[in-house]
């Protein structure tokens, strides 16, 4: 143990995930042996997450003001909405410079489990989302991109059922199958059986 | 990137040693999912880092105070000084429950590549806590605690050549050699040779 604030810091570090106290006390020393305004630079970061990100009212990412940038930039095609977990899952999509669509996020999936429920989700604000739809334009494409797993593929099933009332709405979901630049051998068999399913013609 | 607040967060974390840009979004995220009042403990506790934290005006170690812990308590032995490049050794030894002696930290070891020479230690502060010895407790032993490499034994050498004239004063060096639980197999040359050269008489 360490002498008062030393050891009060290292243990707040702890808690986050991926530290454990080796990580954190590394880290601790080498804030306490740099520059003072380091730490300032840090506290003033963490306290305008905590005092400033807000949810986007229409998609419920994260966001530096009512709408994001994304929900609030009028070239994006409010036709097609992505639905996702998570914020860094947008992220990820966003990264991939293929979809130029809108976004809606979760906040999870379901896992009743662990207590989430649809309630417990953002589901209800998707639906809101697909009835009061603008005058002019009609959302022709809701993607399901939850997370292939057992939570993520329920929370699809769900939505799917969910969504197929909608007049002139399709549902589609993320493909399946192998991972770009992998080994068809070193596959487990849940993606290759997937991968055979889904096959696509070629010619 | 994302928007503003966050990707601030996630740049100042992903500075601290050990936390690429992905361990520093997952703790941002983890934050921003969880209760303001954990973002403001840590805030805290770093603000008390920044403020709070000074080095013990004897030893050089951390301290909530003008005297460590240790410096000030007067049943630690003062006459067996161990000397240490960093705090963490310091917190290291205490470990062992060892040494109830006192401490020197030096605030790291010779490195004359990286412009580390003996000014940029504290090893001025170290012959001063020699030479100015309160009356009836003389240092009777200094145990060199550097670390085991390069830097660390050209420090212990250092050491060595300027403390040898103090009269009635034993400069000692941690012994190397295998490491305890270890596999005498995998040794490598040097910690091998050194357990050799290092041997005890056993009867």
């Amino acid at each position: 143990m360490y002498e008062g604030p030393i050891q009060d810091l290292i243990d707040e570090l702890a808690k986050q995930p991926g530290l454990g106290p080796k990580g954190a006390q590394r880290i601790a020393f080498h804030l306490l042996a740099g520059e003072k305004s380091d730490i300032d630079r840090l506290i003033a970061a963490l306290g305008r997450v905590r005092d400033d990100v807000v949810f986007c009212a229409e998609c419920g990412n994260v966001s530096a003001n009512r709408l994001c940038r994304i929900c609030s930039d009028s070239r994006r095609d409010a036709t097609k909405i992505c639905v996702v977990e998570e914020p860094k899952d947008v992220h990820a999509i966003e990264r991939t410079k293929e979809f130029t669509g809108r976004y809606h996020v979760l906040g999870g999936a379901l896992d009743p489990l662990s207590g989430i429920g649809p309630d417990q989700l953002r589901i209800r604000e998707l639906l809101r989302r697909l009835a009061n739809q603008e005058d002019g334009v009609d959302v022709s494409e809701v993607i399901v991109a939850t997370d292939p797993n057992t939570e993520g593929e329920a929370t699809a099933t769900y939505l799917q059922r969910m969504l197929k009332d909608f007049p002139g709405l399709s549902v589609t979901r993320l493909a399946s199958g192998l991972p770009m630049g992998g080994d068809l051998e070193f596959a487990d068999e849940l993606t290759l059986g997937r991968a055979l399913s889904g096959r696509r013609i070629l010619a």
